[in-house]
């Protein structure tokens, strides 16, 4: 029989990382959850990476803790910076997180290593990408370069694949598929500032690209909203 | 008058960090110090990290605690695997951390980042690398090109420099430039597994290689040994 094969899974909570879940466990990958604790302001956000590590049925779920918020710099982690709910602005946003999805993938790819994996799964999109650097396909091309490099399987020939299969999807076609693999989203929190039972503000550009993408897809958005 | 340039430096209170630390320094950088606390087995080495930050008087030192331990895979952090001490041996050894160099300059790039900081300085050596492919210079060169796409700077056009001053230097010239730079090598502590006086062990392979260094330096080793 052949071994199954592993793949690490970076899960926030939200919908993008929870379709990738589904995507990555449909796929035939024993899959590895990996979620961060990195000060974010919605911790809401890692009781539904919980719940959907938990229906899904995964290998293992391990949340790390990381003090990023030290390093101060983005509204998603300084307590001290007004978060944007004016809609999408020009430029890089205040609620990008300096390096996040280079520190994720190297977490990621140190777990990876270890449980000799064959991919790392994340969920980053390059069309409601909102302008942070570490979500465009040549940073996702050039970290997989970096990473046959860096490992021990990468230097024995069997270099680690990074997986975006959001990368070219439209928010309403992620849902799409994430309905058709029977994803509950009502379980998903992707809010910057959810409530503590997890009701999103509705206001905030997570909220805004989601309610979009439920509206586009042509679907019931499930959404618990705050009453605020 | 000119802001001062300003750099991330990773020290981990061993001979080769303290001695970029003081190599940054003596190029006119403003030093932000970063250490991890990934569970090593040589918590020593953390407080030789500290007495080598205030000894140099470096802009801020912050210490990162990471749970590595909890990916296992390693002599370095997993307390159930032996220490070799055979000296060395063919291939990528069992003192290797998963990912370790890609995990800390990520953060440190993050911190770079908020920092608007213009390098990180590391000392990995390729001449006495013992085996770790993320030691070597492509794995550097790598590395700075996806930090380059990863940056909000690297967007803008001033992409973070990877500095590795000591990368192409034996442990015998490390140790000659340090000793220029007025460094106290008795302040630092390279061994594996040191005792909790900060004692070295004398047999594992750091301690082999440091020993040589300052042999082949011909200066006298300042290293304290522990009794056993």
């Amino acid at each position: 029989m052949l071994e199954k094969k592993r793949a690490v899974v970076l899960l926030s909570g939200g919908l993008d990382s929870a379709t990738v879940l589904a995507i990555a466990k449909n796929s035939g990958y024993e899959c590895y959850v990996l979620s961060f604790d990195y000060g974010q302001r919605s911790l809401t956000e890692l009781n539904a990476a919980r719940r959907v590590s938990e229906s899904l049925h995964v290998a293992d779920h391990r949340v790390l803790r990381l003090n990023l918020e030290d390093f101060g710099g983005s509204a998603l982690t300084d307590h001290s910076l007004q978060m944007p709910e004016e809609g999408e602005q020009p430029g890089i946003p205040l609620t990008y997180v300096p390096a996040r999805n280079t520190v994720f993938l190297s977490l990621a790819l140190g777990w990876a290593e270890v449980l000799d994996a064959q991919a790392i799964f994340i969920g980053v999109n390059a069309v409601d990408y909102s302008g942070y650097p570490d979500c465009r396909p040549e940073f996702i091309k050039a970290f997989q370069d970096m990473a046959a490099l860096a490992t021990r399987q990468g230097v024995e020939g069997q270099p680690i694949r990074i997986e975006t299969p959001l990368i070219n999807l439209t928010k309403a076609e992620i849902i799409r598929q994430g309905l058709a693999l029977g994803l509950n989203y009502a379980a998903t929190v992707s809010c910057y500032q959810a409530d503590d039972e997890g009701r999103a503000c509705g206001r905030c550009d997570s909220c805004r690209l989601r309610a979009k993408g439920f509206a586009d897809a042509g679907v019931a958005d499930p959404t618990l909203y705050s009453p605020r």
